[in-house]
């Protein structure tokens, strides 16, 4: 994390260089004197430029060494090649911290990233840190600090507020901000983080959770770089009550392969980084400006979020004056799995009692009945009501023509932080909107917008779970500690970990006894054949030896033929099982957010219809039963229809043991998969075993603790 | 439809009365008239109230029988009680038509919905043609005719164009129209349909498509009232080649649980609801905004849309000065199907040989590159380009800051009706916004927009089939005509349309004999039972006559006991079939939109995993194998992993047969369905059959042609 004298340097400095700024007023790289001058930075600002000379008033310094006094903060705009020396100055000087806009880095490819390498060494030798390279800036709108080159900082007034934004995109970063000043938003602090050659996401992260001048945390992502630190930084922010949302890329493929081109990023999974947000409290959102509108919301109300696993609160009251306006939205959040609730009959009968006639419809129509103050009164009892779990009053035209007036009621009776309040604006109403904002109260300008912050908002996070003092997995001597595994050894491992599997033995050759009653299943054992069953190295419903021993050898030609290269290394005789439903139970360290366990429906089917839930692994029993609520093929077993109902238990139980796949010292695991479990009446049980060792996290076996 | 007379009276008045006009100018009903005067209305406008008198200059009259000249629309603004009275008058007078703003009809219940129909019946014995009631009013914006009580024309200026508005939703017409204007949108008509008692959605759709200051037309839809008018305007729209764009509230409603097949209970209305769109041609939207965002590339480049049946088009090329940005809408592309093209090698070299250094990345990012005639010269050489179905250019700070540089290329070499070209911008950029929509370019505010307007545009429409001249189905006299069939009646129906059952018999009481060959099923036949197995009453793979008897005796306690009210029709032998996989195909006539049918996925998880296709019935055996290639599960026998291929020929073949439940006469079949439907290698065949005819229908024997 950074040290608090960085931190402060890079978010709130107070002497700035300005390294490779042009004396020609037209260029990018003469913004930030102009932007600083524009929005009233107090601080001193240099101007840097080997060319030396003046811009008017202002001395322009050969190098920062030549800057008669000390720099907290040296924004970098030379080119490439000049970079290495800027760099050695600004760390002789004593600067703490340098923002590179350069690019010409990792984002251009492998040259470019093994000068960003060389670069980063050489800063982290002179002990200087660096935000970027390819990073457009930084901005603290309290002190006008705007060490950025962004184009939309042009704005005549940069507002202040108390959200501050992470961006990946430097770009985006400009978008979002003049969305958000469109609408009246005030930001604190904005980071764009460039290349993350060295200081990342969680860092700044890290530093806004000890910022005052910071409520809410705002991410606008492509990728992740090191979730580990981003992960220890947003468990921080929870614990401090700052709320962070997420917006990121590559939620579909298309996109995450542009991030890699985009960014020189490393191509992820987005399931994984969905449950990564998820176990670290990010409320994620789908809806670009969701990431904007959410923000008041989540700052006033976060007691109001559901706790780890509780059921997701879905009740929302909706209150109006346009029947329309309000039709959309609900069925937005219908769209959303939230309910548009009707009052019960006590609340009318209540508020009738307060002179106010009101139905018992999903919308609470207000249109022709009431005076302002009735919608104030019925609003402050809906706020109170205990058969909703949020209030949005969906406003119409006056909010576009009568703006102070509209949103009166709505700014009186919002108390946070009691029961959440919001508005939806159904016309273009940017006053509205604007006033709302600035009193903090969330207010959306689009159906979908709405929606989706909702469904963020009131999403049941989880929380990452430890893998604790529990003993440490003894595993067998005789298991290999590179590679893959084969069938017998992987079940070997998932036994270690107390994974119920179905009887089996390896015979290492044709003709050798065993003790498995028949009838039995018999699989080729090789570690080079990953599709068995493709392979035609599987036969079922064996009933005696003679018919194992003719499977044996009609397999055996089979294998050879399909797999010529394959090492057999014997058979696994194994005892046949059946379930009520086959799921699929995976394990895999994520290049991205490391391990992670995967539960989903089975059979030939799982790829083409996708039902499954995901955690970072390991996850409890609690979690791992949240899982099982989840993947609806298991609903098959949870009376659906009439159909034999299982006891969930030990599918929860078992979940939980093969996700300590991810507690074994040095996680050593890349993937394991166990396709299919069969959920039986009362058990679970394994009849497949695949796992293959993480090859890159070298001398992986001395990780592993072997058995004593 | 409306007669031209009425449809001129309708969208554009030469002279209106307003009645139940108030002298208070405060009132909602003193405005209309004060908007025609602030958006120049040339028109005679007439002030109607039982009181008389005079506002200002203008002479209230007590009726509209007291206007010294004629009337082309009267606008009745009185309390409810006293419409009646007015429509009378106005027939009395000669008006061709009335909008009813008044409320208090079938909007609040049932007392409401009578005096609604007593009125129509009145208006139409008097030949008056009716709009509403409860419609906020009409607008058309090229006469200043703006016939409405709608807050949004308080606007000081009523933008012009030629799109066009009907909705169900007055304030929802508001709300548009105001975000609309807020982008320098021009409309030419705007129509609220009010609760439709008499001029529903189609007509004014049909009067619309005469409309020479229409280009297109935008639907706001919460239900669908009378299909059969619209589908047959739609159908008028399309081939005068004027767009119709659609946004529909009831997306979420739940399936109707009520309906007792699959069919109801998987698609509901909105599934049908979808059908109907594309079968007539329109383009859907899910984002409320794309509605208006949509219109300019529907307008400019319709004959861009994806042919019927034709694969839909899914290659944009994005170009952009914003990498963040364009990766943001391209990730949202990737959500809807798109994908981001990378120029092929031939194209780089092309461009290399005009002097621009492009690089062959999903994205074609010119941030750094590229003058302002380059961005034009790329622009036109991808609009001519093979390799691509849409060019998007993604729009950066620029947008914002130089709205006429930003947008520059984009207007000059935008050359409908070419390939399609729009813009999103990433920033806020009102004036960029406003510049390309007046310059008839679509141009996105969010990313969510951008994807589903594009999706929406290049979405394969389809085409009502008619039930043409073939033959009429003959049924078989025994068939009942009312209620539900059996199972034996259900399969005498479907062979009749040429459906491949398994062979089957129908024992009327047990011990009878049959000559289906063992192994065989056996099923109890009632009318009563839909669930069979649910009550016991199935039993598979019984080998001989001795097990076949034993199965009745069992069975027909099972089922006595399950279901004590079922009268028990005998047994239906059949024999055993199996397939590769198994399917449901449904027959419904949905309430909304008429015939539909379904082919999805079938077995005990239909409903837990919806994957289905649905079309309007009757559909072409081309419209068949369009269903089959939707239904994700059918890929199991279409070459997936290597299992057993089946020739699809023959489920075409079945789903086109069984979608002529449709034509027969009278359509008198509420619902239907074979399930499952097994699917063979080389045929398919129905194992099971329900059908129930349609009640409501009334008669429904006669309009069935009997077996000759």
């Amino acid at each position: 994390m950074l040290s608090p004298n960085v931190s402060a340097a890079l978010l709130s400095p107070r002497s700035v260089a300005l390294i490779g700024a042009s004396t020609d007023l037209s260029k990018n790289s003469a913004r930030p004197m102009r932007f600083m001058r524009k929005h009233g930075f107090q601080g001193r600002v240099y101007l840097v430029n080997a060319r030396g000379g003046s811009v008017g008033d202002e001395t322009v310094y050969p190098s920062v060494l030549d800057i008669p006094e000390p720099i907290d903060h040296a924004f970098v705009m030379t080119a490439a090649r000049h970079v290495p020396q800027v760099l050695a100055d600004c760390a002789r000087k004593g600067v703490p911290v340098a923002s590179i806009y350069s690019d010409g880095f990792a984002e251009i490819g492998q040259q470019g990233a093994q000068a960003q390498r060389e670069l980063i060494e050489q800063a982290r030798r002179d002990g200087l840190r660096v935000l970027g390279p390819n990073s457009i800036g930084t901005a603290n709108a309290h002190t006008g600090g705007v060490v950025s080159v962004n184009a939309v900082f042009e704005m005549d007034v940069l507002p202040r507020g108390d959200i501050s934004l992470v961006s990946q995109s430097g770009s985006m970063m400009g978008s979002l901000l003049s969305r958000a000043a469109a609408r009246g938003f005030g930001f604190a602090k904005s980071v764009s983080v460039g290349n993350e050659s060295d200081i990342s996401v969680g860092e700044v992260v890290d530093s806004l959770v000890d910022d005052p001048d910071t409520r809410v945390i705002l991410l606008f992502l492509e990728t992740l770089r090191d979730a580990q630190t981003l992960g220890t930084a947003l468990d921080r922010a929870r614990a401090a009550g700052k709320p962070v949302i997420a917006y990121k890329l590559g939620r579909s493929e298309q996109g995450d392969a542009l991030s890699q081109s985009h960014t020189g990023a490393m191509a992820g999974n987005d399931g994984a980084i969905g449950a990564f947000f998820s176990a670290h409290g990010v409320m994620r959102v789908n809806v670009l400006e969701a990431l904007l509108e959410l923000a008041p919301l989540a700052r006033a109300y976060a007691a109001a979020r559901p706790r780890r696993g509780a059921a997701n609160l879905r009740r929302i009251a909706v209150i109006t004056t346009t029947g329309g306006g309000a039709a959309t939205v609900v069925d937005n959040l219908g769209l959303r799995g939230f309910t548009a609730v009707a009052p019960p009959a006590e609340f009318v009968t209540h508020m009738a009692g307060r002179g106010l006639n009101i139905r018992s419809t999903p919308v609470i129509d207000l249109t022709l009945a009431a005076s302002s103050a009735q919608y104030l009164d019925l609003l402050e009892q809906l706020l109170q009501a205990d058969w909703c779990d949020a209030v949005l009053s969906v406003v119409g035209s006056s909010a576009q023509f009568h703006p102070q007036l509209a949103v009166r009621p709505i700014l009186e009776c919002a108390k946070p932080p009691g029961r959440p309040l919001a508005a939806f604006l159904a016309p273009e109403a940017g006053e509205s909107l604007s006033i709302l904002l600035g009193h903090g109260i969330a207010a959306f300008r689009t159906p979908e917008s709405c929606a989706d912050a909702l469904a963020a908002f009131f999403e049941s996070p989880d929380e990452p779970i430890s893998c604790g003092s529990q003993a440490a997995v003894s595993l067998p001597d005789e298991l290999p500690r590179h590679g893959p595994l084969n069938e017998a050894e992987a079940g070997l491992l998932f036994r270690a970990l107390g994974m119920p599997m179905a009887r089996s033995q390896w015979l290492r050759q044709a003709g050798q006894a065993h003790d498995v009653a028949y009838p039995v299943a018999v699989k080729v054992v090789s570690r080079d054949i990953l599709h068995k069953t493709d392979a035609g190295g599987v036969r079922i419903g064996l009933a005696d030896a003679e018919a194992l021993s003719a499977a044996m050898e009609s397999m055996s030609g089979d294998v050879a033929r399909a797999c010529p290269q394959a090492r057999l290394e014997g058979f696994l005789v194994q005892a046949m099982e059946r379930g009520l439903i086959e799921l699929i139970l995976g394990y895999r360290h994520d290049p991205l957010v490391g391990p992670t366990v995967l539960l989903g429906a089975g059979g030939v089917t799982a790829e083409l219809m996708p039902d499954y839930a995901l955690r970072l692994a390991p996850v409890s029993r609690e979690q791992a039963m949240e899982m099982i609520n989840e993947v609806r093929h298991i609903q098959l077993v949870r009376g659906y229809r009439g159909l034999p109902q299982a006891e969930l238990g030990p599918l929860a139980d078992a979940v939980a043991a093969f996700s300590r796949l991810a507690c074994l010292p040095g996680q050593p695991v890349a993937e394991a998969e166990i396709n299919p479990l069969f959920v039986q009446r009362d058990a679970v049980v394994a009849v497949d075993a695949v796992a293959v060792w993480r090859e890159e996290a070298g001398g992986v076996a001395e990780g592993v603790q072997p058995a004593a």
